[in-house]
């Protein structure tokens, strides 16, 4: 018998009770043993109760966790840093494994949960906090761990994923999908961790962790959100044979050296990132060997997120069974150069507003010539009035010249504002 | 140190010679010791000094992998039935686990193999037999195994995928596509095996046995080729919003009964598997939990499948250090009851040739109504001559039921011919 102690009745507690009362025979056929949920631990015992749990498994204590020596596994699903990092810490000091979704945590305390787990040879697993359901973290650690891995671009997080994809399939405009994904519950009350970039931030920090093997924080990420992505953003991108998705992007370089970085980008028709739609999630791999794999599926969700924290169970109970535990930890890390983001090259979208008149064009491609960004693409419209909308696709350039261009520009009386600046990302599937 | 004796010096086992070599720090940093190519079997040398492998390691031999007690993995990389089945069996009898990559073999003699494994406590791995450099037999034996496993449905053949993507985007012929592919190497010179669906469905087989937990034989699966798919059928499969894939396909009932089917199939354009093309792969997986999810990646090619053959080879590396092997042989294998493909229920696509004159359709209509196959889509395009063609799409239909109306109608004068008939798959994703 593997006996798991559980903190936390909310969305994914529940998802977990739920699946291992439905699931337990082969779930505990393909670990090996029964697996049975000992104790389930919340403040609000109300909502354990409405699982169906038994009364005598519950409790507000988590020491009633911690004390019992017969608990193998502890269940992180409160959330959040505090309580969370302290009952961890505890539980693995006590010799107990431990599973979380807490991606919060990992991103900002990763390094000290890893140590932890290493001191005391327990194992720390956590493929339920980054894209729910879909196996990424694992495989990542197995299946592919012969690769150096080059990049990692991932459609991480679903509230944005939805609210592009119907900006984009109904031409309505952001504040209006944003209201309907909040009334749908696709978006919290409060949205901006999701909008603005934060929630992918953190899981891109503990994806380019493993992927590298190197220590990567939520700091250390850049990180830009959609709020400022119009309807003619989104037209523009289909034009020019584009969609425009929340990217998190993660690449590694010759020399090693790391770049972390979320924001909308430019992605090209033909990507495979750019038929998942809706709040689906997909990471996009690209491997030196293994060439370019992408893992789909839905990356939150009560059910798919309990699936992954129950893999994650099961593969920690066969290694209680063969007494294997801390088989993958890997004491490689390294501490691998992090690149700011105004290192870098890239091709850019430059939407913009100009004096309808003679010679524009020019003086702006002159601003941008002398600090060596050239132009691959040149739109105009027309307003009608005396301004007019300029659409430009600049070759790879640094960010750094780029900017020094727009610095010039927003001086210029030609130029009436700089609307909108979209990175394209994946331009080799052009 | 971990010893490997590598059978095969052919297309994977040169991958796999190269992948070791180029990312040796970074593989025996991640298993937690140092992997060692100790010796390399293959009966034409010279292949193998080609590689750059020290004439010291070289044998034609192989007994001189299976009485040196120093080697802990047998990489077979040979192919077919024979020598490799007598090979593995003698190194599991030796104690030596064993990663492989040979579809046939596991979709032949699967049980014999897993029996022996779990008999010598040995590990047996073979990622790299479906799909490539995918991960999904060990996602399905982990991440994904809190779940009950609905449906695994893959393209699993880069060959036919190819050749239906070129048909489909470049208007030309199944015999012109494959003579390309043949050129480019993506074909065989005897390319029956791809396009007759028999290498899909050995690799359906594999993945259904584990998904299910049950045996399932290549004899167990339906196999139909895309040899009969003309320029007119995906031209109609078009217009009605269908792409035509060759999908392999293996579903489980409530009932715990398995079908298990290969053929081309009208599968819906916004089905995440549509948008794989060329000679690329995808496997996707409905469980209960997780819901849908899908890999997606190279599934052939020297480097992409030495991926997987590395991952496997690490990941018995890690069990050999914590004496943990055989840590995921599940024991819960059961006899599943296998359906007769005319026991299904499915949607067709018809094609056929008819006179064209006042009450053919209301005849054909009468036909099918008699056997219980209702019509959801009708229409008959004039060729301007005698003859129409007339294009039907069944609603949900016994398949006996369907084949009954078939042969009535063949007999029938009013009937020229019955060009083509295609199932329709994903019909979830209209």
């Amino acid at each position: 018998m593997i006996n798991v102690g559980l903190l936390g009745c909310g969305t994914v507690g529940s998802g977990v009770v739920e699946l291992l009362d439905k699931n337990l025979g082969i779930i505990s056929r393909r670990t090996g043993d029964v697996i049975e949920l000992k104790r389930v631990v919340d403040q609000d015992l109300d909502k354990c109760r409405a699982l169906g749990i038994k009364e005598s498994k519950l409790s507000r204590n988590f020491d009633d966790i911690l004390y019992d020596d017969e608990i193998d596994i502890v269940v992180e699903l409160i959330g959040g840093i505090e309580p969370a990092l302290t009952f961890i810490m505890k539980a693995m000091e006590h010799g107990k494994h431990v599973v979380t979704a807490n991606k919060d945590l990992i991103a900002e305390k990763g390094k000290e949960l890893f140590d932890m787990a290493q001191t005391h040879k327990v194992d720390f697993y956590f493929e339920a906090s980054v894209a729910g359901g879909i196996p990424i973290i694992y495989p990542l650690k197995q299946s592919l761990a012969g690769n150096q891995i080059q990049e990692v671009i991932g459609i991480l997080n679903g509230t944005t994923n939805y609210i592009l994809s119907k900006m984009s399939e109904e031409g309505r405009a952001f504040a209006d999908v944003l209201r309907e994904a909040q009334e749908l519950g696709y978006a919290e009350a409060d949205p901006t961790a999701d909008i603005e970039g934060l929630d992918a931030g953190r899981k891109i920090a503990i994806l380019a962790s493993i992927a590298f093997n190197s220590r990567v924080t939520v700091d250390d990420v850049y990180v830009e959100g959609i709020s400022k992505i119009t309807l003619n953003d989104i037209k523009f991108a289909r034009e020019l044979g584009y969609v425009i998705k929340l990217l998190a992007v993660a690449k590694q370089g010759e020399d090693g050296s790391i770049q972390a970085r979320v924001h909308p980008a430019f992605l090209p028709r033909k990507h495979p990132l750019a038929a998942v739609n809706d709040v689906y999630n997909a990471v996009f791999v690209r491997g030196d060997a293994v060439g370019e794999i992408m893992h789909y599926g839905q990356g939150a969700g009560k059910l798919p997120t309990a699936s992954s924290v129950l893999g994650d169970i099961i593969d920690i109970g066969r290694n209680i069974l063969y007494k294997a535990n801390g088989r993958i930890s890997c004491t490689c890390y390294e501490d691998k150069k992090i690149l700011d983001v105004s290192q870098l090259r890239a091709q850019f979208y430059i939407r913009m507003t100009v004096k309808d008149q003679p010679g524009v064009l020019a003086g702006i491609a002159g601003v941008f010539g002398s600090n060596n960004v050239s132009l691959a693409t040149v739109l105009q419209t027309t307003y009608g009035g005396e301004m007019a909308e300029l659409i430009l696709i600049t070759h790879q350039v640094e960010e750094r010249d780029l900017n020094d261009s727009l610095v010039v520009l927003r001086g210029m009386p030609l130029v009436g504002n700089i609307d909108n600046v979209i990175r394209l990302e994946g331009m080799d599937k052009i």
